[in-house]
């Protein structure tokens, strides 16, 4: 048996792999041409960094499908089911790698958040114009370079229709998200919706759109699909978590910063549940203004009502519900390591 | 022989038909619903008017292709040239007036433009968030929308092939549009060049996606895009121009708005040429604070250098460029108004 230890180390060897590679390939899809600056606009939350889990979650689901050995295909000449002709499934990733970085750069302005990543926002480090037409440029981008894959026009158009649609949700989602910093009886069972529009379909399209491409049938995209919802709003749920647990210098940004903001998480809709008068945990609206000590004993407050334990839960059977879907795929590595990256995103750290 | 008057009033008559049809389809692509103040932001621009041009270029270009009578065929369910399934035609021309709109509420904010066809902006009736997030949500909704079309998948796929560079191209129009503010020495070749980008993609993307829809042969397809280069840009120098003639009221901003802003036009690339101190035209950066006086005084110091009329033979002269494109269509009434229509671009008074 190996320890827990080993297995992260191996989750993180196996993320990093297909990361190098995305990194690689994002330049490719992407070059600096003219006009300059709004492409390096767009370019620089991506160069930025970032774990590059959705084009990771869609990589290894493509390896599970083809039930080839972990990194053994090329994934910009990838055989389909029907081994019709060869997909660029690297060509997708960058694809979903790409619309994320669109909603951060959007989401940022919106949020009015001022660091991203540990660098800038792009409204900071260049302007409000430059940062919206860099959100608006990487959009379009994302579906040319979706429709690169090469892959069969019918596949194309479902892919396509995936992306959309998913586009969609994600605009509908942060919208509840900032009516919701204005509510105050949202439930949990609405909180989780909106987790699901905002972020979690971004994962369910990430782990469906290989099984598209490559010419699965419905029944495989149907759970694939089911598998990314869940494990994407598991993701949402840690991100709530590690927001109030993880030091602000690790996190890249302030510690704490969606109470200060008064944004719903899973923690703070449990806990108003419970009687704490969320809205004043912290005296500030200013996440420049706030101390440690003040996050701090809102932390321990959150704890005595239960909070972090119930979105830790709610998380730990998201991911168990997850890993139970992939049973539509062969028995294979990619497909351990599909439940292994379940895993990884409720047993992070940050 | 038909007087100049009935000719734009039989053009007029031709655009209002199908307009009322856009109008009609508009909610039913696009319909009310959760979360309701974003889907309302998302209308609120396409509600408040227009002109429907590019879904009347689009349709109308579909009738001269089908080499049908005007408005005898059924835009919901319009027959292809090798008579394979029907095509949503309707929905084709709705998508490209949705990225008009998605357009134009993002280019509001950033050229801070409070007014648009005579309401607020999207930005200032709602605020900055829900503007962001309406052109979002429209963007996606446009590609949802032309994947409705049901032609055969391959053309499908060029169609939103065209629809994705066409965004592109209008962002980095848009982009150049920007830096060409703070730029004195723009020539009337990387003003046009910009204007391409900016403004005529999505004249020609109308013009040639029937082609591709109803699977015309790559020389109309690109006939087809040529025209719609050519008119967009002469309909984006008309533009300019009516900035500069047409009584506020009518124009549903201030008149002049362009030389206030310092906003790079034709004509003014063209009067700096001339050695006139275009900067210095008006005093104010403030388009509340000018005044028509100054505006008239600016007026005719570019009348004198020529300016106007350069701008006008230009958008002439590319009319009559795209007029003579249209030769690979057939001898019918649809591109007979395809004429007028380019006619009416530069000839119409706002």
């Amino acid at each position: 048996m190996t320890s827990p230890e080993a297995r992260e180390e191996a989750v993180l060897e196996a993320v990093r792999q297909r990361r190098e590679l995305v990194n690689d390939a994002i330049p490719e899809e992407l070059p600096i041409k003219r006009p300059e600056r709004l492409y390096e606009a767009s370019r620089y939350l991506l160069d930025a960094g970032g774990k590059r889990l959705r084009p990771t979650v869609l990589l290894t689901t493509a390896e599970a499908l083809a039930d080839v050995e972990s990194l053994s295909a090329e994934y910009r000449s990838f055989t389909p089911l029907d081994e019709s002709g060869p997909v660029d499934m690297m060509a997708a990733a960058v694809s979903v790698e790409v619309i994320q970085s669109f909603t951060l750069i959007h989401d940022d302005i919106m949020d009015d958040d001022d660091l991203r990543r540990g660098v800038p926002a792009v409204h900071e480090e260049y302007d409000l114009e430059t940062a919206i037409l860099a959100g608006d440029t990487l959009y379009s981008k994302a579906f040319e370079i979706m429709l690169e894959t090469g892959a069969e026009p019918d596949r194309i158009v479902e892919a396509l229709d995936v992306l959309a649609t998913t586009c969609t949700k994600i605009c509908e989602g942060q919208s509840l998200d900032v009516t919701f910093e204005e509510q105050t009886d949202v439930s949990p069972d609405e909180y989780l919706e909106m987790v699901e529009q905002k972020t979690a379909v971004l994962y369910a399209a990430s782990a469906c759109l290989p099984a598209i491409l490559l010419g699965a049938d419905d029944e495989t995209i149907d759970a694939l699909y089911g598998y990314g919802l869940d494990i994407g709003r598991a993701f949402q749920i840690q991100d709530d978590v590690l927001d109030l647990t993880v030091p602000s210098e690790q996190l890249g940004k302030q510690r704490g910063s969606d109470l200060v903001e008064n944004k719903q998480t899973l923690i703070t809709v449990h806990a108003r549940e419970q009687g704490v008068d969320v809205d004043n945990l912290v005296d500030t609206d200013d996440v420049d203004a706030v101390t440690e000590a003040e996050i701090d004993d809102a932390v321990a407050e959150l704890e005595t009502a239960g909070s972090i334990s119930y979105a830790n839960d709610t998380a730990s059977d998201l991911v168990a519900q997850g890993k139970n879907r992939l049973e539509v795929l062969p028995d294979n590595e990619a497909r351990d390591l599909l439940c292994e990256l379940a895993d990884y995103l409720i047993e992070r750290g940050y």
